[in-house]
């Protein structure tokens, strides 16, 4: 559930490039076409992405909503233009063409592909694939750093990291108090955004093995959120539940496939007394011996960082192509290949990151309103418990 | 996102009863209280549970939208009574009350009091607890039940087990191709819902000692949906993903702190060959030699069962209480109790099935249309793809 | 658009009653059963009707949301029972029933019967009728009168008053600087809701007429909104504006068959220079010369009072019945009677008070947001403009 | 309300362009950006207009959505480009600017200036004028051509003919039964759109003196559709009905004051029996004997053409400016000048078909379902009725 904060993007992988309209943003937010490059520089990194990412250095332009280096209360539009369109226009010619080229006829397992053929009766697989690709996350991303900024400036810290990638999982103990702006700018230092220097190399190996062998692998990624009030969200309708407007909007990523709360799947394996985090006073504000909750309870943001995992699958298109058959002829054969990445678990936690700062600033002025920024910080000075 | 479902829900826990209204249903579903309350019973059953769900056995009645055995298209409102209204009707007085007796001033670990205090500014957690208490998920499985019935009615079947409880997990194997009806059915003969005979054993007994030692266990149950056409939800923009509609419904319950979709988080731990389900073809008809991905690709459905996994944390309330601080005291106390279960899991599953239901309701009827069951009907077997 | 308020009602004019749930009220909010009583009683007034007004006094119970005489934040519930429920058990009975009466099947001008037989394909226009009656805003003023004490407790104040039956037009200048609430009071002493007392007669005259020729008028009302800060709705987004929300509110009522917006229509017949409102300062706040505009500039208000007109058709079910034909033998005949008024008018006049407030304050808790009365109240007092 | 149609725009009347987004048109509609090219161009004749339109040849650049002359079920994204960018770039810079030129203080009475800059605490109007211009009209009619688009596919056809400007009315009888498209055709062929040839020459000359005297006039307009099946909309939910929808969105234009379904406010001049409109059968369908419920009852399409009236008042830039007062240093002065157009009200009932257009397309494929413009037609074909 969305109720202040709206986006929608359009474009295709590899038509002229991606628009993005978020609407919902107070006034007086200062922001810049160079904070919305270092987001999407951040996403464009990572060690295990192949040749594209070479090509392109994202840059989004701000076509509206902005003026003066200000926000003027008005939908800020994005526009992120394909470097590459000349090489393209043949193929995503956007009138009838004689000369259309090849189709893709062979649907590719984990992808899109076979139900997008069947839910819209194409004859050619690309009219799924481009708008179905991953490049249309960083236009989330380039949406996502104005949410970014907008938290920032209240105080409301985020960051991420990765924390396993195919078996090599990382035991490091994370201090969640500790400020999540750090935590990834640790995690930004290192090629696969993990923080455990150990793991970080045999993570990098089994990427390189994946590469090697044209396999690919998937992981684990954690979002974390401070500096929270008490009651972003609420108990008192299914659809009001914080924790349910972030899985939607997680889990509105092709490759995400779980997402977990605090110690999530974990809360199984413990007694009701060993999970739940008992509360304390420490002279100045309630206090809890544990985070397992992961900052929410009864659906609302109970003071605590916002602990959030989710597992990103292996990218599908692979060099060494899955088994298929062609839509039509039903003939049997390898998958269509597209240009791939082995790994790009370190690029889906800063989309991750953007995912969640949708649903906070959304949840942050339904509960402060103000239609200014100045207005929001005062509403959270006078109603914000801490 | 929901585009042509709509459910809103009131009523207290120890209110006079709950109200909810479903609005979207086409005319001409046979529908009838006694369905309804088939449902509820699931719901109620459970090993594990306490005092009160002996005392009611939940009906709700149809208030709107159904008339001679038959939705007319209008919303559907149900009401389902308080039955032990009458001692809790000085507590919950609707009127201002000279006597309205002791506050609830002691906020629960895991619940929704500390944050509902913060948010709300109340002097009493009563008003919190009342509206986050699980009481309101019978509401949601009434309506849900409705959906359920839609389903049935176009050959949609879903069903749900109990794959774990505390530490004892169920490996059994099994087969997604086989109905979900039935798996349901052979799991509401478990007192635990558990489908694997040798460990509901174990599970009875980790419940057992929970509730002697005043405690309480959480588990992971799996819901399962057959019978669906290719391509409920899209690719096309972020929030129609059928994932991310699920996540955000089913992570909507208080107590649910994860979910997964297929094989989930396991996918982080396999190379992309290992993991994507290869595409073959029948004579008839596309396969899959697997299902990992649980159904859904690109956020589409995909011809395969969903396979759905959640996680219940332990019930918050503990006859062993946990620590916590008097509100406006701030004197260290041992949290408030509430009448209890000490474990809640099989209910929890019933509960997600109606999660799964509104959703895919929702999504069918966004991509096929229809004001009457015929209608639908029609639309389907012309342009449903299987 | 609806941003943070919602609700929905469901039930049939005989069925067994009307619910509805309104979503979305902050907490700390003072409302009685009795309060919305007199609401209730207002509609149920008026010069013209029928029998049916005499042996409902409408009583909305409330069954969620409130307790001990406040809000809490949760969705507020209402139950309204249908007295005449006993008389009408077996032609609304909602299991299928052996003995269903005779089916309706000539469709009336005017109403939704034709129509919805074509969309439902049902074969009983019952299934139509009973939940397109006017019996349903019966709920809606029930709900609309928790947001209107919302807006009262914040310092706006809403009214409304006839201008117009049949052709009977009052051409009183009314002070629209005067207390909506007193306008609303004296309106109320007048059977037909006039200010006009030279009017009132002839009104009654044309009511009467109607009645004994079997036949029926309808009017013209206005609603009247002051108190309103600077700023609620928005031009940055369509369907922000806020005399497009009213519209939409508005005209959801099936009787309403147009909306006028301060001097409305008549602002074609003027030039730009005789319209618009000169802007002039008092030495404390901005002043207006007139208030063509009614209240709202660039689809925000303007710190004017708000001015709506809306026009209600003459009640379709007429005594001196007209002319149909028979849905399925398509024989012509009169079309079929149910009881009816003359003119209902009056009351058409407070439901449009309601569908006003819903969504004045849905603006309010846009622009302000605040989870209790008391955030809202301040973060209107530092944020809110005059 | 909307369920399936979605669209935001963005973008400042003399910054880089317009953006706009279509969410949810199916797969498969044959479009150009020739098309959106010519709906754009109507939009920007008429007689009244200023020296902008001359300098403009809008045209939409297609972004997204539409591969090799067909849409591909993804979201529709169009760009047009401001031609004038150069000439603003130091006014609109997006960047902090040091050189920024004069503010604007002076609000201009009937625009969204003073009430804009009291929501939003500017100090210059420009941040407020620059998104509530007329200009996003522009987007509006672009997105709306590809809605209409979509209509003509499947017979319903969409027509407008301006009726009065300032006091010229047009008493042409219309017959509503021959095709809007046609109807529209003439309109277009009068400087004016009025398909009266007297009438005509009046409008022109209140036109030449409004703009001679520095004046504006406003004027009415009628949008006619054609094609309709039964029950597009709902009685079932207060936001369903069609007449609500449509009134939200006509609405949406912030010159609109109001908007009459059918005969609107003529209706309470009469009595029931003469306004309903009585129902025949010619053998093959039902008949009315006049249509002046506007083809609605019930909130739902009734099988008749659909008629709307709106009114725009005068525009309220004048060149003979109106008085006002300085918005800071509270000083006396006429109100600030943009360029200006006399009259708009052509080019207003070309926006008023998009806002109608956006309507009927949700409404249609709320009602029938589809994915690609084959499954919609198909599932028209069984399931609507005419």
């Amino acid at each position: 559930m969305f109720t202040k904060l709206r986006y929608l993007t359009s474009g295709e992988s590899h038509g002229k490039g991606l628009l993005g309209i978020l609407d919902g943003i107070p006034a007086g937010l200062e922001i810049s076409e160079r904070e919305i490059r270092l987001e999407l520089a951040r996403r464009q990194r990572g060690y295990g992405r192949g040749a594209r990412m070479k090509i392109e250095t994202d840059f989004a332009e701000i076509w509206g909503g902005v003026r003066h280096g200000k926000t003027i209360g008005a939908p800020i539009g994005l526009l992120l233009k394909n470097k590459d369109w000349d090489n393209w226009q043949n193929k995503m010619d956007i009138k009838p063409n004689k000369k259309p080229g090849k189709k893709v006829t062979l649907p590719r397992p984990g992808h899109a592909d076979l139900a997008g053929m069947q839910k819209y009766d194409f004859d050619d697989i690309r009219n799924v694939l481009e708008r179905s690709s991953a490049r249309e996350t960083a236009m989330r991303v380039a949406l996502g750093s104005v949410c970014k900024k907008l938290l920032h400036d209240i105080g409301i810290k985020i960051g991420s990291h990765v924390t396993q990638i195919y078996k090599v999982r990382s035991d490091l103990e994370l201090d969640y108090y500790s400020c999540p702006e750090s935590i990834s700018e640790n995690a930004d230092n290192s090629p696969v955004r993990c923080l455990d220097l150990d793991k970080e190399k045999d993570m990098i190996k089994v990427i390189d093995k994946a590469k090697s062998d044209g396999d690919s692998v998937g992981g684990v990624f954690e979002v974390i959120v401070s500096g929270l009030p008490y009651g972003l969200g609420s108990h008192v309708q299914w659809d009001k539940k914080l924790h349910s407007r972030i899985a939607q909007s997680m889990m509105s990523v092709n490759a995400f496939k779980g997402i977990e709360v605090g110690s999530g799947f974990s809360q199984a394996e413990k007694f009701g007394s060993e999970v739940h985090d008992e509360i304390g006073f420490d002279g100045m504000k309630f206090t809890r011996s544990s985070n397992n909750c992961g900052g929410m309870e009864g659906g609302m943001s109970n003071g605590q960082p916002l602990i959030i995992k989710s597992v990103m699958k292996p990218i599908p298109t692979l060099i060494k192509p899955l088994k298929s058959v062609d839509f039509f002829s039903k003939e049997k054969k390898l998958a269509h290949k597209e240009r791939t990445d082995s790994c790009a678990v370190p690029a889906a936690s800063i989309v991750a990151e953007s995912m969640v700062c949708f649903v906070i600033v959304d949840a942050v002025l339904e509960k402060f309103g103000g239609d200014t920024m100045d207005q929001l910080k005062s509403h959270i000075k006078i109603s914000g418990k801490y």
